[in-house]
């Protein structure tokens, strides 16, 4: 099994809680550089100060469209122009799962690529929520993930009605085969076993609350 | 006890699922005209289509920096230029529950100001997710909504961690006598004898997603 130490590296350590305030946040930071985290996941309110705070020695990352991903596409624009602006050098965006489950699959597919646009160089991850897609979905966002340009694909949002699967990882690995596109798995990974074998399936990232603060 | 079709009018006949499609978007505009709901609430990417659908039959509301409210001023102020700009009537913002835990007070207060500003005569409903806050906070937030010149203080968003409570709505009806704030009970509330009381109490607007739908 791989070291901890060697999955740290691949954790955005997030905070999303709706009352976190600004020493949890801190700590957060403190701890991503601490363990030597891929980033600390942080709300977008948040973002200016923890940029400040950690002044490079980890990314931030924020959400955006987060977590129902019912907002315009102008809005998820916005978020990630504001974000980017004010530090984030990572930005997960949710699709819009209703829109997706309509059918408007064009919608979906344009949405991820004009945030890419306002992404440039800064990193995408789109969160699809798989508790919500069937199978036929989930091979479908592979695909406009890919299109679209992004740099990741992300299971879950954490405030779904499920978290990340090793069978949707696994879905993802085979479905990406040939493309740049690379999977975080994320909501619900409670364990350095479970973290490794997500790592195994084809994960690249994970994005956990609990895993680095269990090393504490 | 008040009839039901006293209650329906008094209701915002609400659809927040990650998930709904146009065709249940259409289904509650359609139900919110027969039972004579106060508005429907739906997500901010549906509010041009229901507002097209309705031709002005029934008020469109909805949702920003919605559920979690640590979105940026900025983000809030432009979701609801754009609802307006579509259509809506009524705009439901969560405040930055965070920052008021945190003790950020002017922060929290000139948010809803400015997103009060850009609403105009538009109706703001602010939505203090009770279930995260002491009583002090509840009492803040009561003075804070009255200055800043929103119209509804709402208990909850539905996502949070617990609902609408009688006592709550008690207490809001208390600390807002003598000022124009009105009073939105919503998340939970799922009978017409609760629906009944909540109104007794003070509320003058009902969030539910259930109440009209058992009418069916």
């Amino acid at each position: 099994m791989l070291k901890k130490s060697e999955i740290t590296a691949h954790i955005d350590h997030t905070l999303l809680s709706q009352t976190a305030d600004i020493d949890q946040i801190k700590a957060i930071c403190d701890e991503a550089v601490h363990f030597g985290a891929a980033s600390v996941c942080i709300p977008p309110a948040y973002v200016k100060e923890a940029a400040q705070y950690l002044k490079g020695a980890v990314p931030v990352c924020t959400v955006i469209g987060f977590p129902n991903g019912y907002n315009t596409t102008e809005i998820k624009c916005a978020e990630a122009k504001q974000a980017i602006d004010e530090g984030a050098k990572e930005i997960d965006m949710v699709i819009n799962v209703a829109f997706l489950k309509d059918g408007r699959y064009d919608y979906v597919e344009d949405e991820i690529r004009r945030v890419k646009e306002v992404c440039g160089e800064k990193i995408l991850k789109v969160i699809v929520e798989t508790c919500f897609l069937t199978e036929k979905e989930k091979m479908f966002m592979c695909k406009a993930v890919a299109s679209a340009g992004a740099e990741y694909i992300k299971t879950s949002t954490g405030f779904g009605t499920g978290n990340a699967t090793f069978e949707d990882v696994e879905l993802f690995s085979r479905c990406l085969d040939g493309t740049n596109v690379k999977i975080k798995a994320s909501g619900g990974i409670k364990t350095f076993e479970d973290a490794a074998k997500f790592l195994e399936l084809g994960a690249d990232r994970l994005g956990s609350s609990s895993l680095i603060k269990s090393l504490i």
